[in-house]
């Protein structure tokens, strides 16, 4: 019987590319060698990275002046890494508080330099996004997480975030680490995006960056690993990459090209969620944690009223294979996550094993 | 036939690791989960980096007051980040210059504070180590490469930069990347130790950090990741951790333990190195790059005295499946990196290469 995997992160991926990461774990390109023990500077290596960035590229339908990079530490590195590279001496950063990942960021640029907070939904437990912000002084970029996964957030379009830094000429900058590549969007309205692999892009280990050039300034007195510049001038490679995270979410890029790009990965996503949302909001034994229009398409955050059957519904959800489908330890509850490679089969599984506790309660 | 992998890293791994790792990207632990797509919160994956840990610990025989930490960003992160925690206001970091790594150390404590080379071997080309090293001011730490990958040198012992040390009551720091886990050493000579995985411990994407907790002083200033005291009190799960990378580096270890422990590779690892230098001091045709009192039992460099004879001999290396012996491409010629995980076949593959060319030359 298949495993359900409604895991948060790291997270399900697709079976044919673990499939094939466990054959080149074995022998990559014929060489009789291990991807894990091939050097990142052998052509077989530079080919998977060069692949990698292409289809991103690719995939994204990112315009020249970005850069692609492949780099290490998490989105919890580039809160403070962002920030380094792009608070000016003297300006400010502004952050949209939607819950933990953006707090973090907030505490890390406060290290750097002057925050503002712009807009924050800590009042109402994060529960809503702040809409209809105003933005009273002139800051040097809008910082903001677009999908929240411990509350089931998620900004369904960027438009507004996108015209409040234009009206201050700011930058915009993204943590994108769990809904990148979920769902078409026009990267053309950012500056800087960097997300953590392990959701839709690959295993745990690589940490994505996309970067419009021009708004690097040359600064050789920061880091020499914690400066952009530096990897945009070695290709990833100032030092040795990831090898195997990068080789997975070339695999799972592939995977994303080969099955209609982004617009059918977003029609499936809206489906898996759409279904999921509905028996949420029919089953009286359930009720959603999130304003229903800013609900996530990734993660779905949920409570069962009765506590008395929590434990028939863990039984029920272990007898069927379903995985990873408790709230985050901050919020508690349930939380299904539906990545990119989870089937719909197994979203129609969680919802049959709600109605059959609704039937038996 | 097999590939003789003398890879200077990522590099050659144990052939039953390999399977091991290859089985647990389709199904870990009969979980009919992938290692790639489960939570690094799981009981499963914490019980593989509470092992990592515990057998990093047995087979170095590392004090109690130490900690044993699995980060990301590499030993070019850990340039930085090791200043930064440890170069006191106003203070000044010692360093041993023995090459590139050593070198690029230097320049990001430089970022930091004041920093005092207090040797180099760069005169020649970094051909030697240096000897009788006098040390005439105080400073916070001392630092220096235990193995030189691209030159080929190593120091045999730690004692005299250990009393170096001491005399000045400095910390001693070491980037062990290329030669942890090679042989036995005394740990508590050391207050901080860091690795790259990519050589003796794993494949790239983890980097090893040992240190001793009563050098860390309580400094909420410093960003947060890279803060050692962060990833002391998560136990190394601050954020996600490199999940893959640290399973494999735990089978690997589990490898070490039971291949006889450090007694034993170190053993095994000189008896490589004398074979392949015994030929390289014989035969005529070639000549070792190094002053023979410091070469490494890690990684040989040698150059072909006679030109003419390279494409020959890239082609009879080629035919027997010799991979990865090419010199770093600042100093040319060749290196045969002889990690722990190569068997003694391999060298001897490598000598009788050499013999034939000898031979018909």
């Amino acid at each position: 019987m298949k495993t359900h995997n409604f895991s948060a992160g790291p997270s399900i991926l697709p079976q044919e590319v673990i499939r094939q990461a466990s054959k080149a774990i074995m022998n990559i390109n014929n060489l009789d060698l291990s991807i894990l023990e091939i050097s990142h500077r052998s052509k077989d290596f530079v080919d998977i990275i060069d692949e990698a960035r292409e289809l991103t590229k690719k995939i994204l339908k990112i315009p020249q002046e970005y850069e692609v990079l492949f780099l290490q530490g998490g989105a919890s590195l580039q809160f403070y890494m962002s920030a380094l590279n792009l608070l000016e001496t003297g300006g400010i950063g502004g952050y949209i508080d939607t819950g933990t990942w953006s707090t973090k960021a907030i505490k890390e640029a406060n290290k750097v330099g002057k925050v503002h907070v712009i807009a924050s939904s800590r009042d109402e437990g994060y529960k809503y996004l702040p809409k209809n912000i105003k933005l009273d002084k002139n800051i040097d970029y809008l910082h903001f997480t677009s999908n929240n996964t411990i509350y089931g957030t998620q900004f369904k379009s960027f438009s507004e975030l996108y015209n409040l830094a234009q009206s201050r000429n700011a930058k915009l900058i993204c943590d994108m680490s769990s809904d990148i590549f979920s769902k078409v969007f026009d990267i053309s309205q950012f500056d800087l995006i960097y997300a953590g692999a392990q959701k839709n892009l690959g295993p745990a280990g690589a940490t994505l960056i996309i970067i419009k050039k021009e708004i690097l300034k040359n600064n050789n007195a920061l880091p020499t690993y914690l400066n952009y510049s530096t990897h945009i001038e070695k290709e990833s490679m100032f030092n040795t990459p990831p090898v195997f995270s990068i080789y997975v979410a070339m695999l799972t890029l592939r995977w994303i090209q080969e099955n209609g790009g982004l617009a059918s990965i977003e029609k499936k996503n809206k489906n898996k969620a759409n279904a999921m949302y509905d028996e949420i909001d029919r089953n009286p034994l359930f009720s959603g944690y999130t304003e229903n229009t800013d609900r996530s398409i990734m993660n779905a955050t949920f409570k069962l009223n009765n506590h008395k059957l929590e434990s028939e519904f863990k039984k029920l959800c272990h007898e069927s294979r379903i995985s990873g489908i408790y709230g985050h330890r901050s919020i508690g509850g349930y939380r299904a996550s539906m990545y990119n490679a989870l089937e719909i089969d197994s979203v129609n599984k969680l919802i049959e094993i709600m109605q059959i506790i609704e039937k038996i309660s």
